[in-house]
């Protein structure tokens, strides 16, 4: 018998923003360690936009939790555990939390690559930094250490990189004009879109999916042509470093899991999911059955609707609607194409996805059991 | 060589609720002879709720130009084609119209059972008859005329009853009592629940879906175990009777269209939708490939929240978002799983399904080409 | 010099819903000590109805810097601070807290009545007393001790009362429902009504603007023309209690503040506003000079759409709009209203007022410095 | 006894965009001549962003109306009467048409200066002169030319310019860029914003509020000190030239209205509108009397969030907010504010203040019958 690593996911479903009552109770009777907590992936029910507080409500509580259950300090638990709130959960998703949990497990020998995690940080960026080249080439670093430190070789190896990364505020933002700097963009909301344009290119540089002469500050948010299909970036306030994990398989860890992806080409691209769920051996159906519906651990993908203002040739509503933002619609859209192929609601679908999948698409990630 | 009738389907994208101008196009064309046409149906962008003003536009636009192209009087096109506004195309749903003609054709003798379209009408209602027993006997009948009308035998050769039902005002409501009549519902919001609800349990009778010994005025709008599984209502304010028209598929027309239906037991039922298109000959698969999708000429279906709060034992968020309403999540839902499945975002998904389905499900009805 | 008590209060500006950096500040130098805090009440930027969580955000972040900066416990804040937060800052309200502050304070005599405040509870509700009789007849009793606290001797010094009050879950229903009891609304949503329009009757009640054989259970949120006209009551989900708080003035306090109210017959009702002001020695102005503005400390109010759909004869869409709650609607109009009159934008405008004033009006309080 | 000209203002309340019913009632009774309506304003109850097509159905079903009761051509009425129709009647705003006739009356002599109106085209813009100075020059010119067939002399004496002016389409961008052409916005609803601040400019050079070295294509939309104090503009599809319409104060005019305005500094500018009920002879008060009330027969007021997000230093959230649109807070907040003096709700307030005012403030006018 070796000990190896080993990434468990739990799936929790929440009835409020402030219910971690499924997570305590998994922690109390012993599932789930919460010293090994690495992640915690939230879809949270705000409108996932600029007054979305769900996301702060959710972290908030969770990071209280989280010093309570191991005694950490709160500095400790923020730094130490990438808390991922995604607000949205339009059509017919359903909020939950996905956990990350790493442990040292025994066995033989593992039955092959299985899922494995690797966390690493960026060193805090200058203001003017986010949403430049700057950015850019910190993260890129950043994922190779987290690749290094998850025991991943190969770029084809990852599935799923999770960034999360600053924003700009008014006070950033004058700090940098005081020192002479100029920055990457006016706003705040702005911001948050090129530091999350920003970071993905530095996954897709890392991946080798773009090569560093493509890039420059000026195709940061402008050309959609350049993008990694693996990437899932957003922003938050309360760091000014790139949190990054990396998500892949690797003969170095062990357990039941695996991850597979595809690029979704546009919102209703099933043939993506299609070759995502072959990668972790579950055969393609509309309307998984119950049996390979148990094995899927997690689903996670992106959404926004796409800049041409239609999908395979017919017209959306999505940017011309005032009353519901185009993400919004963008998720609910994506939210039931995945839940008529795996007969769940329970998604993890985001918005947000500047360089992140092509124009319209995303990225599309399926952790399984093995069957 | 022998004449029959036939059904053919036009499907026409709008940029915008008065937009006719790809019927208009048709129409000068040759492909569509406006004499002909008995009802459109249409998706338009509002909101599909109280104040959806985009359904009276289109109405008020079509009905105009029919009557310029046909050289008939507004009145009689309003009392000779339904007009079938449906608002709400959240998600990634397409704005469009679905253009129903019937014309003659010689062919030797029908390929087989063909789409067949009949339409009736039921006696004007007095208010107080509206959401009750009374308007749902006077819908069967109808259902039964329209169905002989329209050569079809069996109730299981009908796939889709579109009614179109009117509603209570404060001056019909005022006028009922006036006469010392208790209405149905006390609000005009409230009243299209019960006039839609009524219809469709008026469908259920006429295909034996139920059996008059089951319902009361009571169970109206109450017990949502009592359904149809083929009916779709719509109501509006510009009439008092309801105008009915049965789709189904009979030997005594021809063309190469045929439809077939499924009853969605939630919003991701895609095996509903596999029943659906196993009835027009076209294989279930995730995502159409171009040559079945090219065979699809409609897709009809009807979407609302679950009352249990519940989809598969996940939780949704639809009946507590005080933002969106739940009938927009609910289309958007399964519009994004309908998508999926047919790789096309044209898809008439309507809400307001009091008695059209199981809670939380609804009837999906698919009109395809012959192979 | 004799020791009187007396109550300060303290508006502070907030920047999101966790923001509490300038109450916190006022701590920290003295203005302000956070063990005589009897009272907050904040308006939070969330939309006021279902899934508004802006309100509990604030309360959890509240209830833990309670703690931290008293030594108290998160139970002891609980059932002794009422922390009352009112979503919703629709058009230019401007989110804020009110801090109500109780200290002694040594003067040779009071400069006549002053602002007093009175806190009381209730005994906890079954889940079948509440939004019936037994919670209006508990209220009153509960008022009464508030104002004996307060030492305010007649009705007609106390110019607002604030309480809050439990509401129905899904497992109270159920608790209910086992031991044979019916309970007044079938969900959460519906109960919040009827438990705070019972908690508004106790307030008519114990004040003497209605009498007890004018109530019974079926008028409540039945019959609008009973109500009180200084009530001001929300529901919350952490108790089952009603939380009374008591406003008015009394020689038994001392300070420089003073309360008065008015009664809005409408929703543009300025003569209610110069009622209130009047009984602060405030002269009414279309928009308060600075000398006056300066002076104001508090401005209470409640808004609600009128049910005849009307304003003076002028018809309203607030009841019409299905993508914006009328109750929104309703506090972006009074607060429009007060903002004119006050010149200031920082006035506590809350929703749901059954029984709190007539049909599409409501009370309005405002606590003045002397001149 | 001379003939003078006479501008009649009638306002009209309406249950629907496509009611114009009381309209309809006042040309039946002859209170109204159809064939001396130079423009009609509306207030429909869209959300008055890019998806509001109630102002498209209002202008469809009016231009109809006008063409039946005149017997002129659509065309006609298309290039001679001024159809601007203004969405959101968010807070207590009322839905209404304001329609502006002018006739002949017999007088001895005016008693003073009485309402005037003025109406002139500019020529048709290509599409790369919209939103650029050639726009303000045309306009500047145009605004002269009404004043000039007005009959007013000083720039002093005119209170209210509304301007109707076109916007950019793909079509119109993609015909400029064929022939070698920039413009001045990449999107249609950019272009609105554009073409109505070089209107606006426009009529503020017309007036010397501006002069013409302050103005150049890069302040268009851009700094916002350059304004003007009486202009209304609005962006439509159907036109490509701009539409002006002067109201002010004449001698040469007969009949009992006036006019006046003021400039609000913010959106609770209370003082702004004592300023233009002077200019009427109406004295301020908090909510008008019924006397001074009926005098009143229109006000008009121009809307927008603050971009610094603050109103006197308080701060606000419209622009925060991404459920509700920023210019739907601000119109609510106007519309509060003006019904709490006014004492009335059938308010024309609308949005889309580029270069009409200060930030976060507006004009406001008002037209009053005399004692």
């Amino acid at each position: 018998m070796n000990t190896y690593r080993s990434v468990q996911v739990h799936r929790f479903g929440t009835s409020s923003p402030d219910d971690i009552g499924e997570l305590e109770a998994a922690i109390r009777s012993g599932k789930l360690d919460p010293q090994g907590i690495v992640a915690i992936l939230g879809k949270t029910e705000g409108n996932g936009c600029v007054n979305d507080f769900t996301r702060g409500y959710t972290s908030h509580v969770l990071k209280h939790a989280l010093a309570d259950w191991t005694g950490r300090s709160l500095e400790d638990i923020t730094r130490n555990v990438a808390l991922v709130m995604s607000g949205g959960t339009e059509g017919g998703l359903s909020p939950h939390l996905l956990v990350f949990e790493v442990r040292d497990i025994s066995v033989d020998a593992p039955a092959g690559a299985s899922l494995a995690a690797g966390v690493a940080m960026t060193k805090a960026f200058a203001p003017e930094e986010i949403g430049r080249m700057s950015q850019v080439l910190a993260t890129e670093k950043a994922v190779r250490v987290a690749m290094a430190q998850a025991g991943i070789r190969q770029a084809s190896d990852v599935h799923y990189v999770q960034v999360k990364c600053p924003l700009l505020t008014k006070q950033r933002i004058a700090e940098a004009r005081s020192r002479g700097q100029s920055v990457s963009a006016e706003n705040t909301y702005q911001s948050m879109a090129y530091s999350r344009g920003a970071s993905a290119l530095g996954v897709a540089l890392a991946l080798g999916e773009l090569s560093v002469d493509q890039l420059t500050d000026d195709v940061i948010c402008q050309d959609a042509s350049l993008y990694s299909g693996v990437a899932s970036t957003s922003a938050g306030i309360e760091l000014m470093e790139n949190q990054v994990m990396v998500l892949g398989n690797s003969t170095e860890w062990a357990g039941n899991l695996a991850i597979g992806h595809g690029v979704m080409q546009d919102g209703i691209d099933t043939a993506a999911v299609a070759t995502a769920l072959e990668q972790v051996q579950v055969p393609m159906r509309v309307g998984l059955n119950d049996g390979y519906r148990r094995r899927i651990a997690a689903v996670l993908a992106k959404a926004e609707p796409s800049r041409s203002g239609e999908i395979r040739g017919r017209r959306h509503i999505m940017l011309d609607d005032s009353d519901i933002q185009g993400s919004r619609h963008a998720r609910a859209l994506v939210g039931g194409v995945l839940a008529g192929v795996f007969g769940d609601t329970q998604l993890f679908v985001s918005g947000g996805a500047e360089h992140q999948g092509p124009d319209g698409g995303g990225p599309v990630a399926v952790i399984a059991a093995r069957a």
